[in-house]
């Protein structure tokens, strides 16, 4: 494989030196983009755009064409897994996901299948192998995965939930079967990651996106039992690096200290929490990636200068700083103000690595 | 005014011995319950439903004559208060609020008045004052508002929103005019609860819906200041008792110091963080008024029992705890399961307060 040009992101992970603070943005490929939009026409739909490796890569790179980002991530949807699992996964305009076969019964649960990942994820293989041999080196791809937790909400939902009823529903009345979900969809998003990693994904990134709506109990129980199986079983090294391992729940807070136990390498924090806070919780075990606000973006470039500036000075001098949105960028952003964030971050993060 | 039959509220929010542990439920008077949809249907329309005092008594008082509850909650809505200062609510069905009049600019600002609380709410006032004549001492009743920055969210986007991309836009970029707005907001709520409390409201909560999607110095700023403001003007003893102060920062689970701070009774507290927890940081400070999931109401009876008493054995043993849902009881939940929760409350509770 080419050297790696820019491997600022993976060193920030690993808690290395850098000489400015990497940084991304979840969801950068995305509807901000015009060019996305146009991407997106010509596949037809969403799905049509997941499932195309070809278009798939051209999204990943539109972001890095625009902007000085430091790492790529893999364009994709969380729910292709699911789908694989059988469940029939289709859009509606709007609306969001929708899976033709919820998972609400034992039936349903033993039915569930851990699919083959070259035949029913093979599109995703190949647009990470597509992605890698186009970005040739310039920066990092990242892969990822929904959490086991999040993923079975929609599945037994059979779409996207506010009130959470009909999964917590079965969390409380029927915890055995509910673990019975949990344990295939984590053997299948194992699975999954691994195949990324193979095919060149160069860190990965588990998005839990609704670990926080649960007790901490609950979130222990069925949210992070089950990242940890999944860290545990990860390979974690590839050619010849390395392969980071985030994770990500959003609302989680809380936790810090618990999802630091699970020996990943870094977390993901959303903005209810100051990285300082986080850091002072975590110390040196983890690397942490965030935190600024998305709405932030909605500002005038002045203040979001001045915005990146308070997340830099939260964290501090030291290693171990990815910088990042603390949720995905939203699609009425516009782009110029993604462009004035990235360079924010290059440009005011240089005197907290001087000497590093 | 009559003698209070049942004052555990009071007591357990004053942190005061109770026989067991007092318990009520956010939204209590609400669609879950067929005779609320039935006089819901009667009013024509929610707003009609606030308005009228008689009816909004009537829909207070249904969850009393149904479960063994141990408080009753104004019927009103939260936006009472920005329409009363010029904005214009109105409803759709299935959309929520919305504003005719949203505030987006300085001449907006400038514009809002402060309400009259006989002129322009004296419908709510009259609603206190008839609730509490028909209770005749059954239950205390509690009064409410919104939080100033609650209430500023939906001022500003004109109605509900999930990306806060309009207050949040104008807080990052014109803090100055945002502070303008909830200076005014929040005189407006105080000299509003402070009429309820004149009307015979006994304890009254803040609801700061969304102060939990801050970043910590937003919050602080932005939500916690002005309630701070709110809980200095308010009226702290009536009819020879003190009048509890709750705040409820949904998702303020890693703000609980601060708020305690504030000098208010007693914090609400979501289900994501145990009451063991909250206990532990906040000490005997003030009481704690939660927190189970509310989806753990769509569990069987002896799931809903269990979830009851975890919740009671996370606060121990010791004087300060309300019971409540984390949130608000959800419109599809079966009222018998309610009635199984009130019931679990007084029953698993009773050894916590044996010698108090």
């Amino acid at each position: 494989m080419t050297t790696l040009k820019n491997d600022r992101l993976l060193r920030a992970l690993l808690r290395e030196p850098v000489d400015v603070t990497p940084v991304w943005m979840m969801r950068q490929a995305g509807r901000y983009l015009p060019e996305y939009r146009a991407t997106r026409a010509k596949a037809g739909n969403f799905m049509s755009l997941c499932q195309n490796p070809d278009l798939a890569c051209e999204v990943t790179l539109q972001p890095l064409d625009r902007y000085s980002l430091d790492a790529a991530i893999l364009f994709s949807d969380i729910l292709t897994v699911p789908d694989a699992m059988g469940l029939g996964l289709y859009f509606t305009e709007g609306e969001g996901p929708h899976f033709e076969r919820p998972v609400q019964d034992e039936a349903a649960v033993d039915a569930l299948g851990i699919p083959d990942m070259e035949d029913d994820l093979g599109y995703v293989m190949d647009a990470v192998r597509t992605i890698r041999r186009e970005l040739d080196g310039r920066v990092p791809l990242i892969g990822f995965s929904g959490s086991p937790w999040t993923l079975a909400t929609y599945m037994v939902e059979g779409g996207g939930t506010k009130n959470f009823s009909k999964v917590k529903g079965m969390m409380f009345d029927r915890p055995e079967l509910m673990h019975r979900l949990l344990q295939r969809v984590s053997e299948s998003v194992t699975a999954y990651l691994n195949a990324q990693i193979a095919a060149g994904a160069q860190a990965v990134m588990i998005f839990d996106t609704w670990g926080g709506a649960l007790t901490p109990q609950h979130y222990e129980a069925f949210s992070l039992a089950y990242m940890q199986q999944i860290v545990n079983g990860l390979t974690r090294e590839a050619e010849g690096r390395k392969v980071p391992v985030i994770l990500f729940t959003k609302g989680g807070g809380l936790w810090l200290e618990k999802m630091a136990d699970t020996n990943c390498d870094a977390l993901g924090i959303d903005w209810t929490l100051s990285l300082a806070n986080a850091r002072a919780r975590v110390g040196d075990r983890v690397a942490l990636q965030g935190n600024l606000d998305p709405c932030a973006l909605y500002a005038s470039p002045a203040h979001i200068r001045e915005e990146v500036g308070k997340v830099l000075a939260s964290f501090g001098h030291g290693n171990g700083h990815v910088f990042n949105l603390g949720h995905g960028i939203h699609p009425e952003i516009d782009p110029e103000h993604a462009g004035v964030f990235v360079e924010a971050v290059h440009e005011l993060s240089r005197p907290y690595h001087v000497g590093s």
